[in-house]
């Protein structure tokens, strides 16, 4: 027990890095980038007030620790934009992170946390569209709220934000047209083409 | 449905603001100062992880939510340090801010994410009291790692520390030893009185 206690403690320091990893994405008042913490922080909260709004029954709970862990990958790994073309290599590097990470903890941490990942991953279970669906929701949102910024700066063109975003309806189909409602608000408006 | 989702929406983008206050502690590595939301990421975290070393039997859902909101209330209140001798003017402001804060929410989830708050603050339930003991624990383990530096600037004394912090007990007679070891060590090096 002495030894596990340790092993926990120590898995609670490392993932203190998580904090220094920065997004592509501002904070809602766009003062600065957004780092993975505060990120999964905020998809948290928005599973839990947004959980009536899922196609699917979804275990709420399991959506939550789902968006608390799902990002501790980028320690190593680090921060790929959502429109990435390098899926192959962020996939590769995030297991061998996620092997790293979670085998610091003991064993059956370690396999219901590895699982949980996974499982997220895969974006296949209820829970896992759900939490895609936030996932990819929150910087929709921060996107909406700074005109637009990081897809100017990235040369994001509307159709791959709608093509890439789309997979928010799995999740939830309410909370797709709202996205959509955001994306079309930011080309109306010019910010975008 | 609609007015309320867009209830929901606008919580959202009130909590962002969490991310703007600022704790009296820094991150692990001391590199800067750790705001409310990445502090409360780290708690849910330390929840899950933990959840064997409670003194009762707990519902470790219900600790996770409870760390994930308990902060929300600083957006209005600011943050008191632990140590505060303000007590009652704490828990007044942070009252006043539950109410407007979590009703922004649709009544059930109102009534639902105040009570939770409102059993936090109490310190009473099992999940309570394992709340506010990862509570107390992070900014130990931070101020350990940094040569108690935060300590030391707000002229605390190590029976102050260990006055205060003994609540670790009610929730985890195996985190106040933990907790308890870093305070002598770092009393035994030097670093604070």
């Amino acid at each position: 027990m002495y030894n596990e206690l340790n092993q926990i403690l120590e898995f609670i320091r490392e993932i203190d890095k998580v904090k220094g990893i920065y997004r592509r994405t501002k904070l809602f008042d766009q003062s600065r980038y957004e780092n993975d913490a505060e990120h999964s922080w905020h998809l948290a909260l928005m599973a839990l007030t947004l959980k009536d709004y899922a196609n699917e029954k979804i275990d709420v709970n399991k959506v939550i620790e789902m968006v608390l862990i799902h990002d501790i990958v980028e320690i190593d790994a680090g921060d790929y934009i959502v429109y990435t073309t390098e899926k192959e290599e962020k996939q590769k590097k995030e297991k061998a992170a996620a092997k790293r990470i979670f085998g610091i903890l003991p064993d059956k941490l370690k396999d219901e946390i590895y699982a949980l990942w996974d499982e997220f991953e895969a974006e296949e279970s209820p829970e896992a569209k759900f939490a895609s669906a936030i996932d990819r929701l929150e910087p929709i949102m921060q996107n909406y709220y700074s005109n637009g910024e990081a897809w100017k700066k990235h040369n994001i063109h509307s159709s791959q934000i709608l093509k890439v975003n789309r997979k928010i309806e799995k999740g939830s189909i309410a909370l797709w047209e709202y996205a959509k409602s955001l994306i079309e608000e930011t080309v109306e408006k010019g910010y975008i083409e």
